[in-house]
This record gives structure tokens, C-alpha cells and sequence, in this order.
């Protein structure tokens, strides 16, 4: 088997679709995985407990403010967002009740809400700006005797829309609606203090913040009652079912250690990386649009998301990916096809503006000067591609005639 | 946060609770974690699939004996299982049908199973002997025109039962029923050849064959339909929905090519400590039964289920851990509480017998070394557990006054 896959001297900038696990997170990964190791042993799970994994489940706790009780993990990100959903839906025996959520969630989340449709669940979709964002208001507006739960996302990780969680958790609450918020892109680059974003249920992805793949956490608010996916949740630590996957909670929890300690300078450095990375890109290439909001808090530091007109998303990254650099044309789940995503779709930009974007996604490891390479590869890439566009040519006739 | 659970010199016999991963499995793992790597960008996705995916693919189909597009990877062998069961039953929307188990199957299956009944399945169990073997025949005795369903383990984690697959398969072909089964156990032990086993799912557990964690296999043989339970499974490669964990699925590609290379070898090496460790028991411990089948073809090797009477389980286990030798007194997910487990329930054996029960578990790494230490330990730890055991007493007074 061959092992070619990671090119060298590559430029990733394709964070929020995987990002890399921190060195000494994989360690303990190591640690508890290549030496024999069984949470399950009666005696090894005394030391555990008391040793090893009840410091890790109160840094996760403190690391998302609340307590180690309110937390269940799952084998990943979309087991955590099926979890609270279906098993609150579950859990209560929900027929004809009503559910708010935005067109631009991801789509595992849009499908699953598909999937309780069939099963009587009666689903709107709060509008949203040409920015991404959702008005906390219109949740009231659209609101029935009948919602019993609202799916909102806290950071679009296609545009980088960073919603106003505290503002739309106020709703909620005041309209008795259950909230679930899927965190998977807020989790490690979103300051988190479950104490004052009131939310029932939190979705957070330890990769994005440098921990280990193939876990996922639920943070569902004490009281809340769900109904487990995989049934035989314990109720010793509040774990999926199943043998625990010890060594991924214990590397979960140096990962969300090392970033607390990073969390401001990191950020600070990534936005400022983001802000470079922008006006460069603006004053060497012409007719460059950005999609979602403009730089700054109400969006995620890590992603930039532009089209530049008359070039094709598709091409941009196959033209970026045989130099070495790494970029997205839309969030992994949608990339897959050449359609529109319904990101795009629901925000009203257009056609052209969807099909020409590419989304540059920033993490933990990039650094000042991948940028500047990414500046120079990506403009000249942008340049070669528009030499055989027919509609930049035409738009440089026209413009000549002028 | 200390790392001090793992005991140096300690004697690792919970093999079936959680193994070892291969070093040469871990370093791929980390090979695709640590650096920047990402599945889904365009052009990255198309070096993997031509020369990293697809032989690992190929590598793992081999080793079941099936094809790449039949195989799903999950989050777990548990997700595995809820995917095929309820998957199945979701995509076929059935109602008031009849599925067909065993009472010995693991407690997360035969809740989910409950699970269905609320939704209108009928279950019927299969009766097991007191070796936990089922009768193949039994299954068309139980089968109804209804019968839509049978779940089948293959290999029994508590008292190590080998079932005869193949003859399950063919009546279960014959009568037109979908077979589904649980071989978490199985793979890496027991010689798979999908086209000789002709069951419609398949869950196996990469770690049981000292590949990572976080990981499930199963296999849908071409023409079944199932339901995602996380939406947005990909027609790719056949993931379970989100974005593909590609590091664990190459590092399970690596454990299943060590485990062929080396299986015939391990298989009959665990097989002759399996002997030699039950043989010494025996001559050392007086009044000590087998639980589960006898030593052979129709018992795993790796599991050694015994009673020494008049000593609880817990106290064994609890006693082992303090000299460094992890054992079990149960499967995984029954251990926590003091009851008895349902299996030992289902075999008859009487409350005595499970109550005193302990599963020794042999792994790939184990060695004589090891297993003549934990001998030593372990004749003594039932000696004095003895000293103190009232029954005990009183069984030897009875013996004296005879």
C-alpha cells in the first residue's frame, strides 16, 4: 500500500474540512491505543475514573462551560447532530409538531429533518440575508403553538456567517422552543460559555480544534431527555453506546487544553492572516467578489470564500491542487456534484457567482508565509484560467470598446 | 492531565474488550492525521482514490471475500449494526413483521430490536443450548410467513460460542430471509469468506484485529437497500455520511493485511495457549467449570469463560487488577451493574455459576510468558479469595466430615 497521498511542500488551506491533530494530542492517542488498554476492566477503570478520565471530561467541560454530566460522545460530528435531534424527537414521541431551521444548515441535518417530515414533523425555514444571516426576530414571526424545536447552525462553514447564538437563544427560550445548535465550525475559533448561550443542545467537532477524528460531542442541557441512536448509552459517563473510546476523549481533551491555552492568539493571528489574505487577493485581481459577511466578528476567521468572476470553482481547484495548494469548492458534503449548493442557492447571489467560488479555509497551522505563496499561486492561476475563458474575453472586448 | 492508567508489567488478558492497534496500523493513522490532509479536496480525492483508497478498499473486500462497493464504513461497530438493522427496516417501511435473534446476542442489538417492536416488529428468540449454540433447523420451526429478519452473532464475546454460520445462512436462504450478522468478534478469528457465507449484512469491528478505533465496517451485499441513519451517505465509496475518515479507514486496510498475513500462524498460537492456560487451570484449581463450549473449532480461541466456585466474579477481577492482570467479569456492556448477564441467563447455568464467572480474553500479542504468570497470580488470587469464602469453608467441612 502505498502512501502518496500527502504531497510535499503542499499549501493546505482546506481546514474546515479536516484539520490536522496536534502532536501531542495524537501521543495520547497513541498512548491509549498501540499498549493493551481496557476502559472496561473493573480495576482500570477505577484508575481512569479517577485519574485520567475525570480530568479530561472537566477540561472538555470547562473548555465548552458547562458540566461533565451534560456531555455525551459519539463517533463523530453528524452522530452528535443525529443524536440530539432524532433522540429528542424520539425521546418525546413528537406527531405533527413543528420545526424551525435555515436553509443553509448542512445537509446531513437538512436530510435528517427530510427523514422526520416523513414521520409528521412539519418543518420552516427562517429566511436568511444575502449574508447568511437569520433575523432572531423572524423565529417569533414563524413560531407555532405547535415548534417544539429550532436547528440553527452557529457557523456556516461554507460563507463563515457566525450567527448571533446569544440573540436567537433568547428567542427560544422566551417561546419555550427547544434549541439545537450544531457547533461543529464554532468549537475551538468561537469564544463558548454554555452559561450564556442558553442552547439545549451543542454539536461541537473536536477535529476542528486539532483533536482526533472518529468522535463527535453532544452537549445536551441537564433535564433534557433524549433517546439514544445506538441504544445502550451508559449511564456511567454519559458515552454512545458501545465500549468507550477512551483514547479519543482523553485526546480530545489536550486538544481543547492546548487551545484555550492558544485561543486568543491564535484567533487574533488567523484574522489577521484572513485580513492579509483578503486584500491582497482584492488588489491583485480584478472583479473579485466575496461571499458572506465582511470581514470581522460575524465571521469565522478561518474562511474566506470568494468568487472571482468568469472562472469556474471546479477548475480553480484542480488548477490549485497540481501546485500543491489545497483549497475547496464548497463545503465536503456538497462538492461532490456540480450543482449549485443550497448554500448559494439560498443566499440569491446568482448562478455565476456560485459556480465561479472556491472557499480558502485557514487553521491552526497556516502560516503568514503559505499565504503569501497562496497570494502569488492562486493569482496566477486566476490569470492563466481567464486567458481561456470566453467570458472574460468578452468582458475585455467590451470594456476596451468603451 | 496524567497518563498513569496504563501499569507497567501489567498482564493484559481483556483482548475482546478493546485490542492493541498494530504500530505499523498507528503510524498510517498518523501519517493521515497529524499532517494536513484532507479527503475531499478535488484534487487530493483523486490521488487517494487511484493510489491509496482504492488498494486499501481492495485490501479490506479481500479479507472478507466480498466486494468494494459493498462495504460501509462507520463510526463504530455499533453504528454498523444500528445501520444495517434499522436501515434495513426504515428502507423496507415495514410493519407488523416478524424478525427472528437469539437471547445471547449483545444488549445494544437486543435493544435496538426492542427498539422496532415499539414500532410494530415481532421478535422471537431462538433457543440456545447450554454452550449458547442455536439449532440452524430451529430457525425454520420459528420462521413464519412474516419473517422478514434474522440477527445472528457469530461469535459470542462472553463465552466464546462459534456458530455454524454457513448452515444458519442457507436456511436462512432457503426460507427467503434476510440474515444479519453480528461478526464484531469474528473478524480477524474466524476465517471469512463472504461467498461461502452467504449472509445479506455483515458489522465487523477493525479493532478486534488490532486496527483503530472509531471505525465499523458493514458489509450490504450488492441489491440490498438500506436507509442511512446519518443522512448524506455518499455514493462514492459508500461512507457513512460527513466527511470520510480516511486515516482509520487505511489504517483498518493495514491491519487486515497483517492480520492475513500472519492468521493461520496467531490463530493457532492463541488456540495452543488457549489449551495450555485452561489445562493448568484445571490442574491447579480444584472445582472449576468451563462456561460456553468445549475447547475446539467451536469456540473462539482468544475467550476462556470460567467459574471457580464459591468466589464472585467482581472480587476476582478487582483482586487481579491490583497485582497488574486486567481480566473481565462480563462483556463490556454488562459489567457495570452486579446482575446476573443476560447470557448466562439464557444458557441456564444457574445463579452460582455466573456469579462466579470471569472471562479471560487472549489477544495477538499475547505470550506463554504471560499466560504462565497470570497462572501463578491467578491460582492464588482464587486461593485466597477462597480462605475467606464462607461456601468455601462450609463445602471443605462437608468434605472433611465425609
Amino acid at each position: 500500500m502505498q502512501n502518496t497521498a500527502v504531497i510535499a511542500d503542499s499549501i493546505y488551506l482546506d481546514h474546515q474540512s479536516a484539520a490536522p491533530v496536534f502532536t501531542e494530542a495524537f501521543e495520547i492517542l497513541k498512548q491509549y491505543s498501540v499498549e493493551p488498554f481496557s476502559p472496561t476492566s473493573l480495576h482500570q477503570r477505577g484508575i481512569i475514573s479517577k485519574k485520567v478520565l475525570q480530568p479530561a471530561l472537566e477540561m472538555i467541560a470547562a473548555f465548552l462551560g458547562c458540566e461533565e454530566s451534560e456531555l455525551v460522545f459519539t463517533g463523530g460530528i453528524w452522530e452528535a447532530v443525529v443524536l440530539g435531534i432524532e433522540g429528542f424527537w424520539r425521546k418525546n414521541a413528537f406527531k405533527n409538531k413543528h420545526i424551525l431551521t435555515t436553509p443553509i444548515e448542512q445537509k446531513p441535518l437538512l436530510l435528517l429533518l427530510e427523514r422526520l417530515k416523513r414521520e409528521g414533523a412539519l418543518v420552516s425555514y427562517l429566511p436568511v440575508d444575502k449574508e447568511g444571516f437569520i433575523d432572531p426576530l423572524s423565529i417569533e414571526q414563524l413560531a407555532t403553538d405547535q415548534t417544539v424545536l429550532c436547528c440553527v447552525q452557529w457557523v456556516n462553514p461554507e460563507i463563515g456567517t457566525v450567527q448571533n447564538l446569544e440573540a436567537i437563544a433568547h428567542v427560544c427560550l422566551n417561546k419555550g422552543i427547544t434549541l439545537f445548535c450544531d457547533g461543529a465550525y464554532a468549537g475551538g475559533w468561537i469564544p463558548i460559555d454554555l452559561k450564556r448561550h442558553p442552547v439545549s443542545f451543542l454539536a461541537i467537532n473536536p477535529n476542528q480544534f486539532n483533536g482526533p477524528k472518529g468522535i463527535g460531542i453532544l452537549y445536551v442541557k441537564k433535564g433534557i431527555k433524549i433517546e439514544p441512536i445506538i441504544p445502550g448509552l451508559s449511564g456511567d459517563f454519559g458515552f454512545w453506546g458501545g465500549t468507550e473510546n477512551i483514547a479519543a476523549v482523553l485526546a480530545t481533551a489536550k486538544a481543547a487544553e492546548i487551545t484555550s491555552q492558544i485561543f486568543k492568539e491564535k484567533v487574533e493571528k488567523i484574522g489577521e492572516l484572513q485580513k492579509y489574505l483578503w486584500n491582497n487577493l482584492q488588489s491583485y485581481i480584478p472583479l473579485i467578489a466575496l461571499n458572506g459577511p465582511k470581514l470581522g466578528p460575524n465571521r469565522s476567521v478561518q474562511n474566506l470564500n470568494i468568487s472571482p468572476e468568469y472562472i469556474g470553482g471546479e477548475s480553480q481547484v484542480l488548477s490549485c491542487g497540481l501546485k500543491g495548494v489545497m483549497i475547496s469548492s464548497g463545503p465536503s458534503c456538497v462538492e461532490r456534484n456540480l450543482r449549485i449548493s443550497h448554500v448559494f442557492k439560498a443566499l440569491g447571489l446568482g448562478y455565476n457567482r456560485a459556480m465561479s467560488s472556491i472557499r480558502i479555509s485557514l487553521g491552526t497551522t497556516t502560516t503568514k508565509e503559505e499565504i503569501e505563496r497562496f497570494i502569488e499561486i492562486y493569482s496566477e492561476v486566476v490569470s492563466k484560467l481567464r486567458e481561456m475563458s470566453i467570458g472574460w474575453k468578452k468582458f475585455l472586448s467590451t470594456k476596451k470598446d468603451q
